[in-house]
């Protein structure tokens, strides 16, 4: 039969030069592609151990350097310059890598652009960066294992406290549809910068969840992955508003977000969720800005949330009424507060300030120092702790 | 109260700085950009009268040039060359240009790269371009509006017909949560080079069927979106398979994506959603390999949808089989066999031979041909021209 015969050399030709490997194929290449002779060249490609080396084909350039975040090699997150070969492809070699999930660019001739090679790109902010994932022991909770895998929805809820309609993601855990039961909710914060996308994308909660569930570490429990900024109604590309709120209208939406999350999500998501609705069910944790977010609504709702967690933020010059609504959340009680920071954090004045606070006014609290700063890195080691802890 | 001044003066300083207005900001370059002065400027800037300026910062490049996806303007997607100011930004208005939702990249010196100060960055199969939507009443459809909105989720179903665990992602209409009411199901498929992530990040699914369910031109239906992929689980970086299955064995998966649609993915649907489950509730459309795919599962199970749909796709020396299997599809009753190409698309000698395997086998269709090629500007108007003609 011709036409199978057609279709499955369409498909086989497609199987071996698209999809998942690395390659840099010249069949995809676009019309106006000059016509060089290009050699196949994979990057990043992952040596047995685990070094990495990166290449970039720019016979033209006169400088190309990498940037890579996080990396815990000598030289911290610092450009590295790569090195040109006859064919004008550019390379550097790194380390071995700890295993981790890294992100990075290059700089072409002072031009920051992605790794053509390599189809994994994630927005952190405004900023594209490409993804690589060494795999290993320490990153065992980001990989995508062959384990029963939660629902990811992108849900549209109505906020009349912000007075838009806004998009929310929720992880609802394996077995959700078909199993009949009420689950505990767990409210996760994104930092300045971030959006909805930011905890799946960059913060691999569905992943670190679907493991940790699994290995019967977590309670299955319902994620909400909320947008902190109120005057979006979802990402950029998603939202009605080309271009965004103009910077001079948004002043005005300042501290909505923190109004609506108790008034707007945290109701619809127990109406149109099979959820458990009492405080002890509920915890809320969020990192840098989202976790000015939680310290704020947890102070302003202390009948809420049975489980709070404050990642890479803290107080700053807290007063007495800091004092005040740290009182009303002691006295209302709460199972967990739970607060960590990286030891190289440029916010590391504020989380001490904010334990000394928990101190004075008798909140006991939990508290993780890691190593390394202001980092996804950190904040998914955050969650892959926290999450163990919640509803327990 | 600091805290919250504080709290207060973070936020506002991120609402200036951040988020959704294109502007390269400093205040976001990372600590190894070098610190020279930077203007503040817009990229890509859609004018009152949709001429666009697409700029660049890039003062030590000797050529910069800009590829546009499908811009109805003379030149077509050749690139153009852009022009630099004396502080190093390039810079090029082209249009007006139509509405219409856009895909660009500049090649700097020979590197492709995305639009640094554009965070709306979509992967089109191993390519990551920078999107840009120029609104207007052609590209209305596109458009994320105030209507209300389906949800879009992401989920796992197991797939003993390719022996994976695989992901697909459902759109549920805007009241699906809480109407208790039952829906047919439209499988709509991607085209080579893509996976599950297409039809959403680049064919705006969610939103067209949205805006058509919105205005009443479309009846509110399921809208399922498979990876036609065999060989993967999942999207780059969402699959376990580190860099994917070898190409050398990709070979032995051939066929079994076109049986698992029918074997598991439609028994999932139909046990997971309240769905309505004869022959005339069901729909299927693709693309280009999807619309092969499509042809394939079609005739082989011409009992099992009433609805058929193939874009940019046809048949290549069809043959007596080929004929058979169509005259099982008209004996079994067809209610819509559509079928759409542009007509510059290369596969245009594909779609004229199925037209006329029709017309033999006497199988009613309706066609369509639009301007232009293999583009997602014709997909996404083919999707908006068939929905409304699906299950009525």
């Amino acid at each position: 039969m011709k036409i199978k015969n057609y279709l499955i050399r369409v498909v086989a030709s497609f199987y071996f030069l698209i999809a998942m490997v690395p390659f840099d194929v010249t069949a995809q290449a676009p019309a106006n592609t000059p016509p060089a002779t290009r050699t196949v060249f994979v990057s990043p490609e992952i040596g047995s151990n685990n070094s990495v080396t990166f290449r970039l084909r720019a016979p033209e350039a006169k400088e190309v350097s990498l940037s890579v975040d996080s990396v815990p090699v000598a030289g911290g997150s610092e450009p590295r310059k790569l090195k040109k070969d006859t064919g004008g492809v550019w390379s550097i070699t790194l380390g071995p890598l700890a295993p981790e999930l890294y992100s990075y660019t290059f700089v072409v001739d002072g031009v920051r652009t992605i790794d053509p090679s390599n189809p994994v790109v994630k927005r952190d902010g405004r900023r594209n960066e490409s993804m690589l994932l060494v795999n290993g022991i320490a990153s065992d909770l980001y990989g995508v294992k062959n384990v029963p895998h939660g629902t990811l929805s992108k849900v549209w809820y109505p906020s009349p406290a912000i007075g838009l309609t806004r998009r929310v993601y929720v992880y609802t855990p394996p077995g959700y549809e078909t199993s009949g039961k009420k689950y505990p909710v767990f409210y996760l914060l994104h930092g300045s910068g971030g959006d909805e996308d930011a905890w799946t994308t960059l913060g691999r909660a569905p992943y670190i969840m679907d493991n940790l569930i699994a290995e019967g570490k977590a309670k299955p429990m319902i994620v909400v992955m909320t947008n902190g900024n109120a005057f979006q109604s979802a990402a950029p590309g998603d939202d009605p508003v080309e271009n965004g709120t103009p910077p001079a209208d948004r002043s005005s939406y300042a501290g909505k977000f923190e109004t609506s999350l108790v008034k707007d999500v945290v109701p619809y998501i127990e109406k149109n969720y099979r959820t458990l609705t009492d405080k002890n069910n509920r915890a809320i944790a969020g990192l840098s800005m989202g976790g000015g977010h939680t310290i704020t609504i947890t102070n302003n709702n202390p009948d809420k949330f049975g489980y709070v967690a404050v990642f890479s933020m803290g107080a700053r010059n807290p007063d007495s009424t800091f004092d005040k609504r740290l009182q009303a959340v002691k006295a209302n009680g709460v199972r967990l507060y739970w607060i960590a920071c990286g030891v190289d954090d440029r916010l590391m004045d504020t989380y001490k300030a904010l334990q000394k606070s928990l101190d004075k006014n008798g909140v006991p609290y939990t508290s993780y120092e890691s190593s390394g700063g202001h980092t996804w890195a950190n904040w998914r080691i955050y969650l892959a702790k926290l999450a163990p802890l919640l509803f327990k």
